[in-house]
């Protein structure tokens, strides 16, 4: 099991804002016509990958080096219900970083500007042992990592 | 939006619990080989229409009364990695009654009692105007509804 | 059950090509590594939505006639694995029309010109009688669709 | 790319049927309140590894022993839609084996015998050269490995 280091306590990071636009699909759509809401979950974790791959922790890059960031939470708030083929951009920022672990939150916004849902994941930041399928452990999260994703 | 009554505050329900059993698949765990984490809410999702079903109100009753139960906020926490075949159940139960919305708790525990994730969903109890698709009101959550879920 | 008319053996469709683009995500990847097959389903539905939105017949005029185009075959040849992060196009185009019913093929082409799939979904245009959720009934499609779609 | 021995025109094999039951839930449904088709193909999947698991390569065993099953093509008859809460019955048999790919056959048949849905999945039998995540090699399939799934 996971457990989060007492560092999570610190104060807030001043996070760039990376932006992953999404459309709601016919498929993502329940029999109320509206967003089924594992779909926001769905969309927090790409958009987590494609925050990681914009300073150069691409999918193949992590692969290779046998890096992961495996969830210990998370969470959303539903504010407005999204449409099928609304458009709207995943706003995401690193909200605290801990010694191993680290908290994303993500705001959902329609290209109108109506904040859809708001939410976080704690994730760790971890290496397999031996390759993916592999026993993973976590890793000290580094400043050189760090300042990737501060404001500059 | 949606906004959750005081009553929110009151003591604890003493809920029935309701199972519903799970196996993770193949393309429901992710490039590490464990599950993908969504799929806990798309878990949580089903597990409340079976609670629902159990007490009388299955999925063809709601839509032909009109109601609905949509999300004002979920979260999990993630305890445990589940694997491709690993059988779960799903135990839920009402921890809270609002007066027009409810919280739901869901663990998911494997079969060899290891408890995978932790979670819960916060619904509001509401009716379409006219029909699926058209506008929802939030309804007040009556005493026999709840009695429907208290231990006996 | 739907049965597509015997207009289907008509000559082929001189279509123009709708294009969608995607990325494959983390959680459409499956323990090997690569493309969680049923991932290119939800592409080919979204691509025909949207080649229809890209005609005029959008999701939310979808829904206020009362139209729908639901299944009743799809098929998919898998010629090169995706893997997370890949960029393809899902190049659609009209095949054929028949009466009520009519065949969308599509390509899935990769940034780098590789074919990943090539499929194709058989559907029923048709009205909902009374709005979403009530019996559909396929309806005979005008000329003036299927010009919607022709090469200009 | 993958293709297909010629042994796939061989005559067909008398298969026993493995059985996969599935219930249809709300987020596996559109806003026609009816299956989203994409799910039949999960359901494929999951009942693919289901019958396989069924005489002994259960999930544990083809990743201990680096085996895998990609898909070279998969189809779909839709006939009767499924709507939420409708339990059903994946009854897949081997229709076909090649010298190193088979055709597995499923149809989706509702508890109260309306069949639901019709297809069929072509996979290659194939073997990581160094675990998961490394090229795959198609393997010859055995004798000893068709005789597990012969009527007996």
């Amino acid at each position: 099991m996971l457990i989060l280091s007492g560092a999570m306590a610190e104060q807030e990071f001043k996070s760039s804002v990376a932006v992953f636009p999404v459309q709601l699909q016919w498929g993502e759509c329940d029999p109320a016509g509206i967003i089924f809401y594992p779909t926001y979950f769905r969309w927090f974790d790409a958009a987590t990958w494609n925050m990681f791959a914009g300073v150069g922790y691409h999918a193949k890059r992590m692969r290779a080096e046998h890096l992961a960031m495996p969830l210990v939470a998370a969470d959303c708030q539903f504010k407005h219900p999204a449409e099928q083929q609304d458009r709207a951009e995943v706003r995401s920022r690193i909200q605290r970083w801990g010694g191993k672990s680290f908290v994303v939150t993500h705001d959902v916004v329609r290209e109108d500007g109506v904040l859809l849902a708001q939410g976080s994941e704690t994730r760790v930041w971890g290496r397999y042992e031996n390759g993916p399928g592999t026993p993973l452990k976590g890793q000290a999260i580094s400043d050189g990592l760090k300042a990737l994703f501060a404001i500059r």
